[in-house]
């Protein structure tokens, strides 16, 4: 197996995050509200990763050892297929945990691989200390709950927009999906102001697979969504100017 | 709110089900292998019910109150889009459950409906019984977090399918996962051979929609399986003849 690319690799614990890391961490879904001591102790376990783009936490085949918790950048779950092509099964961005659903798993090894789109850090637990955690603290198991709760529902909205025959309309649910997800993720860490609505779509290849679509039908209908002035497109990046016109293009979703 | 359509309902506990459907209950990944006190106190709390086809579990808008194990027959959740039409989030075989994941949600009322698509008996919590024994037994929050888990990768691959660009690559993937599900799901309970693997696709327009299909194209591959000699088509059950033929036409998933 090839090494993935770690650029800075620090032991974590309060004292060795920046502040505004430390924030991100405690007010994450996982641990946010958990008394004083289960946070002091997820902390401590776990430690802060980086990785440069094209670098990968795992591959097809690793063993399970470890949960992450996304805190910057973007990175893809993709199966290898027969023929040697991808086939992307999850689009991870900011906020958004790798693996967790793994950790009381049967499984003991990956059949797929997670790459970083672009470069991207990582608060990342190892798998054991956390079922360790799990068989004591009910509290966290209830977090968990909450946490992949989230996943299904978002899962079953996402394939939802993905059965929608207009891409206009996939396009604009699935615009709507990534700011009320930057919404619950970061509602103390968003640098913008509170009115402003906001979906990062980078790079675009990828966003446009999420929703099963190919990168040009996706681009096509941004283009759309922006010449009826629902959206402006800066840079790749999509504010969103009018999010009733966009519920309305997307059929409610 | 329209009344379900309830024609048998009877307070549960093993005593008043059958052997077969106390066995079904208790061999459920929810509560297979807890301990003798947890799982009698599930089955006390928990009732037999059954309803008609075109029977609503609920309504959109409706209060989060129950949760449902499907035994037998099929049912559809799906949203009322913004003009009318309704789009389909997921279909339940036997073996799933309804709402588990929002247990512990915040949510207080549904934002979609669940229909009955064939007649099916379901066994049935109140949530907040099941939310009353989560908060004294890890156990369940740990059986709970395996059964979400599942679901978050069930969800995964079958988006991955969404994405093949060939229909037959798709449908293949599909019936490949319906097979599995059973093994997962019925261990004890399957009436075939072990070595004889089957999926139940009817609804097929349903079906269809599931791997965001046409009924039309669906049935094409289907016929396109069959004349491989994949597949054998029994009255709309599908007998697996080649399951080594299907993963290489899916592509390995």
């Amino acid at each position: 197996m090839e090494m993935t690319v770690v650029t800075s690799q620090k032991r974590a614990g309060i004292g060795t995050l920046s502040r505004h890391e430390s924030n991100m961490v405690l007010s994450s879904p996982l641990i946010s509200g958990l008394p004083d001591g289960l946070q002091d102790e997820l902390m401590q376990k776990g430690e802060l990763k980086s990785y440069k783009r094209g670098g990968f936490l795992f591959m097809d085949e690793d063993p399970i050892d470890y949960v992450y918790y996304l805190m910057s950048g973007k990175a893809r779950e993709y199966y290898i297929t027969v023929d040697g092509s991808d086939c992307m099964r999850c689009l991870h961005a900011p906020g958004s945990y790798v693996s967790l659903h793994l950790v009381l798993s049967p499984e003991q090894l990956y059949s797929y691989s997670c790459e970083v789109l672009t470069g991207a850090t990582f608060f990342v637990w190892r798998r054991s200390d956390l079922q360790g955690i799990l068989e004591q603290e009910p509290n966290l198991g209830c977090k968990m709950l909450k946490v992949l709760s989230t996943y299904v529902e978002d899962s079953c909205r996402k394939i939802c927009l993905c059965r929608k025959n207009q891409a206009v309309s996939r396009v604009a649910g699935y615009l709507l999906s990534l700011d009320n997800r930057n919404r619950v993720h970061f509602p103390c860490c968003l640098k913008r102001a509170a009115n402003t609505k906001f979906a990062n779509i980078k790079p675009l290849n990828f966003s446009a697979n999420d929703v099963c679509l190919a990168r040009e039908t996706f681009s096509r209908a941004l283009s759309l969504l922006q010449e009826r002035n629902l959206i402006f497109i800066d840079q790749g990046d999509v504010n969103i100017l009018d999010v009733e016109g966009l519920k309305k293009v997307s059929g409610g979703l």
